[in-house]
């Protein structure tokens, strides 16, 4: 049959829940809505149409035909530009001017609510439509070109629409403003709060520690064969055993689910609705297992948020290094412990027979092999922080000026030197090996190295709970998942990253936890 | 990673699509857009909100979480509430009176487009929203206690929600007019200038030769034994025939794809996005691959509709009675025919090796068994319309006042022993097997049936041409295809479902090919 709404079976019906504005959630009977309350109304509806776009996405990501993409690109344009209108248009503002004056009072809660809208707000409208419409239109021709410069390995012709993609985000830098530097106004978008300068010092200070804790668990790690792990792996049975781990941990399947995309990720449809994806390697099962790790992770912490908050701050993740402290958390924290695999490996050989040759110490050590390599993505926990370095070290003298387009793969190839003693083939392996400047991503690549900082520290402090290390020791993740859901998930962003790691730990971010972890784990 | 959008890397880039009311499709460079074209854009970006409603009802069909539900429900009202709006509201309306007067000395099409929104406008608006409202609350009280009845048998726990369904129907009637009697205004919800009295003119025509072919069909079938296919058909085997099936009639899957659902169903969700649904019996494969067939049959008319004109009547599919022949024609006509299993039979075997005991002749004769039985989806082609001509009956007396509600079971179980010789044994496999009235959908039944002669009238047309009928045999469908694509596809609803066959086959829709096939089917 015609799907009913196709087949006129519901004209109109639906039309008659009537959620515009504020009718979105009823008013109290009798009583007159506060100005808040219909802040928040307003705000669901953004949120609504967020989600909207999110179903969109991950159909698009996922299981949409080729045909489909010309069109697929309009609709979810349509709704962010109807949630861009809503959020920056006179209605709002004004009931936040309102409400901003009513919480003064109230909760704190809704005081947090109204302090982040009006944070997002201020940036959202000194940001001209006629410059967003050049982002956009910059983006996707820096997006085709980029794609094509890593296929030919050939900077040159990508350089001038980073050039373009450079000059808006000085634009836009210089329209939000910043305390130090123009970076700064970036690395805010991604991580609220944050100073360039503090990061630069953090990162200062790791990287002779990193750079020798590389060096040492990649000789170290030559001892290891990599290719003990190489078998058969059929996709059902490793989705079987990535299902099976992911319910272990927490992850909730009436409230998400797991599907296969090019690149893993996750993506959240709803208040009850976080998809994971991850992607399958026939000859290896733990690339698939590491990627649901991590991308469940960050749905556990997209399942842990208040619900009832959904679409408000209150209800939403914090920032960027906050999110990947739980998605590295549950991958190398968890994943790549000796516990971990003391319950899993005798699964793992129950599924895929080929295991059963492999020693669990050689197999240990194979998921924890580290090697100099030229591509982030495939980089282990020992050596993907010095990535991360260079990127941040190069964004950031770009902004400031001192470094130009052209300049860009001689001085990558050198940091590449200085961090890791190898020289890169190429600019494809090179400079030319991330998307994110081509979507205008500048500011985003030191969340990951925070996001690891975070982890360890936030993973010490709740081993230091008599139940969550028992727990832990025993392959019982219950009480760890309780104390993320009680010091991180349900704070949702009425805290600031750095008073979250402070409330939830003791002590600012710092990286100390991270190092010693390292440290033990390379030994 | 986190999906780009959610973090944040798309932050109002997107935005800059300003994709509202006329901004949609661009003006021409120094031209004032006429009437006509604000409207067509207007109607492109209500088509837009629809298509994403279908992408939300297609997930939650197919992949949703059941966590998802609650929410699910709520992005698809506003949905359908906004686009409500839109098309209600005093811009289009404005528009509408304006393009009236400009299409009236210009194109054809431009004509049909304006002439078809006047119609549905006209519709919409004489349904106050208050009543819409209560519709939606009513269906969805009324699902809900079907589905509980249909459990139970019990037809009383549906009854008072029929009446109240019964009671808003009259009422809808009543608004809207018609011309003899109340069930045309329901009725032209779906088939748009079909009168209640030329149908039942029809089926009472339809009715003894029916139920004498019928009865002969049943009669032969006796010697077929029902067992003959019986077998173990793994599903992916099931996926990849049909598949290639879809493939073969012409179904695009650069523009579409087919996925499982408990119910089988096509839906559009953009101008290059046809989704078709199957299920799975692993002891039966014919019933997926006539699942397959028949949305198929669906999907290749909604890939057929003119591109450009998407959103615009002369871009939709005209009514249900012409969707149903296509899907029929398709099943039926090609799908039981001896030529198509000439073809498929061999394939099938060597997918299934069962199969390969089965001889021809009696495979024919199994995917074309007749026999009574109660439950209208799983009928056969010789008694499916028995089933209609039931429900058309009852409803159509439901409508006039003639029976009551609470007569429903008594006088479904006469009629059906009238026509089908036994008896339902509960009222489960007898008035409160389908799903329709729940859903307030009276007047859609004889769409069906409608549907059964339009396809024997249009396949015998279109079997007149030479390429076609030596096409058909040779199991080469291109022809077939073509013929439909102009004869049916690209007219889009330009024409009234009556004028579209009369010209395609050059005679009103009449009983008598579809007779003439079932006789020579079931000789």
């Amino acid at each position: 049959m015609l799907h009913p709404a196709q087949a006129g079976l519901f004209a109109g019906m639906a039309s008659s829940h009537v959620v515009h504005g504020e009718r979105f959630r009823g008013r109290r009977l009798g009583m007159k809505a506060t100005a808040y309350e219909r802040l928040r109304n307003s705000a669901r509806e953004i949120a609504l149409l967020g989600s909207t776009a999110s179903v969109l996405g991950w159909d698009q990501e996922t299981y949409m035909p080729g045909g489909g993409v010309d069109y697929r690109a309009k609709q979810i344009a349509w709704l962010s530009a109807r949630a861009h209108a809503q959020f920056t248009g006179t209605g709002f503002r004004r009931l936040l001017d309102a409400a901003e004056k009513e919480v003064a009072k109230g909760n704190p809660l809704g005081r947090a609510n109204v302090r982040e809208w009006r944070l997002d707000l201020e940036r959202a409208v000194r940001i001209p439509t006629a410059l967003v419409a050049e982002e956009t239109e910059t983006a996707a021709r820096a997006k085709q070109a980029w794609a094509e410069a890593r296929k030919r390995s050939d900077f040159g012709l990508f350089a001038p629409h980073l050039e373009s993609i450079l000059r808006i985000a000085r634009k836009k830098a210089a329209l939000w403003g910043y305390p130090d530097e123009p970076y700064d106004a970036l690395l805010a978008g991604y991580e609220r709060g944050t100073r360039t300068r503090d990061v630069a010092v953090l990162f200062d200070g790791l990287r002779p520690r990193l750079a020798k804790i590389a060096r040492r668990a990649v000789k170290k790690s030559g001892a290891v064969s990599p290719g003990v792990l190489r078998g058969r792996y059929p996709v059902e049975k490793q989705h079987q055993l990535n299902r099976e781990v992911a319910e272990s941990i927490g992850f909730d399947f009436e409230r998400g689910r797991i599907d296969t995309t090019a690149h893993p990720f996750c993506t959240t449809l709803g208040p009850s609705d976080v998809r994971l994806t991850t992607r399958y390697d026939v000859s290896d099962f733990t690339s698939s297992l590491f990627g649901v790790l991590h991308e469940a992770g960050h749905g556990l912490y997209e399942q842990g948020l208040p619900v009832e908050e959904f679409g408000a701050p209150a209800g939403s993740a914090v920032s960027l290094g906050i999110h990947e402290s739980q998605s590295r958390l549950w991958e190398n924290h968890v994943g790549r412990s000796e516990v971990f695999w003391d319950r899993w490996l005798p699964r793992a050989r129950e599924l895929f027979p080929n295991l059963r040759r492999v020693e669990a110490g050689d197999f240990l050590r194979a998921v924890n092999r580290a090697e100099f390599s030229f591509i982030r993505v495939e980089a282990d926990e020992a050596t993907y922080d010095l990535h991360i370095l260079l990127r941040f070290d190069l964004e950031r003298r770009l902004l400031s000026g001192e470094l130009e387009v052209g300049g860009i793969p001689d001085a990558w190839n050198a940091g590449f030197e200085e961090l890791f003693g190898l020289t890169p083939p190429d600019a494809a392996r090179g400079c030319l090996q991330d998307i994110h400047w081509s979507m205008g991503g500048l500011g985003y690549f030191p969340t990951y190295t925070l996001g690891n900082l975070n982890a360890a520290q936030l993973f010490r402090t709740a081993m230091q709970e008599r139940s969550v290390a028992s727990g832990f020791r025993a392959g019982d993740y219950g009480p760890l998942l309780a104390w993320l859901r009680t010091s991180v998930h349900a704070k949702g962003a009425t805290l600031s990253p750095r008073e979250l790691v402070k409330k939830a730990t003791g002590r600012v971010p710092a990286p100390a936890d991270y190092l010693a972890h390292l440290e033990k784990r390379f030994a």
